[in-house]
């Protein structure tokens, strides 16, 4: 595997990882019967994909998109921009993810930066969490710089995504806007 | 999401996927107490995945890597070439795949092709053929015409990755070969 | 299997289900990313199980068993009462089990009726669900008539059960009330 | 829950559990690409049932029942013999397991012995071990003294019992033997 960096040789390679929750990593509450945060299941599931790349993961908040304030997104700008990496996966609440896309898109500059999340938390059977976790570390490795969604096998410009709230899928804006 | 690609509109972004086999598809038969094929999972990993991209899937045969002949390699081969698609993702036993690989590597031009399985079957809970699905669809779509092998989260060039048999991992070969 | 019954041959092994929903039956809803119910898993369940018991399967509502009103439990008395089969096990939503069992201690005479749940939904890969049902449908082939919960791999007299609200675990009430 | 028992007061409630491995406790080894036993699951599957019955587990082999010799069959017996608890559950492959019943039957007197066991793994997601688990434990704890294999949601008289090839389920012999 062959990546071509600015950054020096120790972190050329290694991919940082930033978790913030979203409903990845839901877990039931069984005495609850309320669906909430604990641990994110992230090491758990690169740990089923037998994934060998050199990561560097942080959880930054374990939150809900929805809840997630404009001091939030300031720190995830922030750990973007001072982190070592020149390439980062961000895990993140589908509700909103594409407006921390943008913002993310115009203050992070020179990076690779691939948000992606999971419409069922992993802990669920059916959930979609470790084949979009596959793909955005592909993504993150291989497109130039710049901030992506990728979800649905796909990924999307920062500037041009959009969820459809009613099928639960990405799509690309259109040049109008939707 | 956008392509740059020599065919025509109707197949510039649509991904071809060849089913060969591999551990990745194997069941349990009940009666029988083996592992056995049926058919291939890959229609229900797409949809566990939410995957929206534009495949066109072939089953060419259901075996083992190991009982892989020059005969069904050539099969491969000639499928790779004669596609409309540019971009291909084959799913392939790992015991062989870097055979398959080096093969499409020498006899395939201008075309991406990925080729990606997993250590256990789909249908044990501790499967990384989704996580492993994920990245070979991302990398088919990213990365230059030439042939890879995606496992563990990473690509490897076709003439330069091996299965490290005592872990069951892909690593890149050195100059020296090993 | 041999059973000793006052019923007609025909409805002499029969065992007669009553689904009312509960945790057993939630699922995840990737829209809305709210838990809530549509079918019964039952069927599913009974299938995984490889289950071979002759079982008369009924839906008479699919609820949260915190807003089970009186009319409902009504329900359940009445189709427990007419009901042909003199086995009948119930699936029932954990937070209010002992409420319905005592009613139906009280109302129902002459029948073996098992009450079970989950404390997890069947969906997520957690679930106790398989388990209590396995041992439901053992408790209502074996015990004399009479009202019982079974959770946790026990079974308990309607009468002297109680959740323990801090564990999850349902509890043998003693003399004094709990 | 009420056990009569003429064992003394602290084992009256206990079950004694013999492991000897079977379908329910198979692996797939990823590297070799073969099922094989390691550890038994009946741990894990205890905790996800939330049981909390008073069990003695004990692990007397890990073999495929077809493997099963007089020898360990002798050991199971001697097990069943000379443990304090009245009630054991033995998990067991299900090639064989009317065998050991009979023998069991032949040479334990007084005790209520239920085996069971599982036509897949319980690794695999579709495994009907959880559901044969639950139901064990339930008739162990309520049926008279004798031996019996808990299937298929069913119980049957070992004396009674086979294995139907063809379709994996077990049923009663008739009169004339099958």
């Amino acid at each position: 595997m062959a990546h071509n960096s600015n950054v020096d040789a120790a972190t050329a390679h290694r991919i940082r990882v930033l978790i913030t929750g979203g409903t990845f990593d839901k877990e039931y509450d069984e005495i609850g019967g309320k669906l909430f945060f604990k641990d994110s299941h992230l090491p758990e599931m690169l740990a089923l994909g037998r994934c060998k790349l050199d990561l560097e993961i942080r959880t930054l908040m374990m939150i809900d998109s929805l809840e997630m304030t404009e001091a939030d997104r300031d720190r995830i700008v922030e750990q973007c921009r001072t982190a070592a990496e020149n390439r980062i996966v961000i895990t993140h609440g589908t509700d909103t993810m594409e407006v921390t896309a943008r913002e993310l898109a115009e203050r992070v500059e020179g990076k690779t930066i691939v948000l992606t999340g999971a419409m069922v938390p992993y802990k669920f059977g059916s959930s979609d969490g470790l084949f979009n976790l596959g793909s955005a570390l592909a993504f993150v490795q291989t497109l130039p710089p710049a901030v992506y969604v990728a979800m649905n096998g796909c990924y999307f410009q920062a500037e041009r995504v959009h969820k459809n709230r009613k099928t639960g899928t990405f799509e690309e804006t259109d040049t109008q806007g939707r």
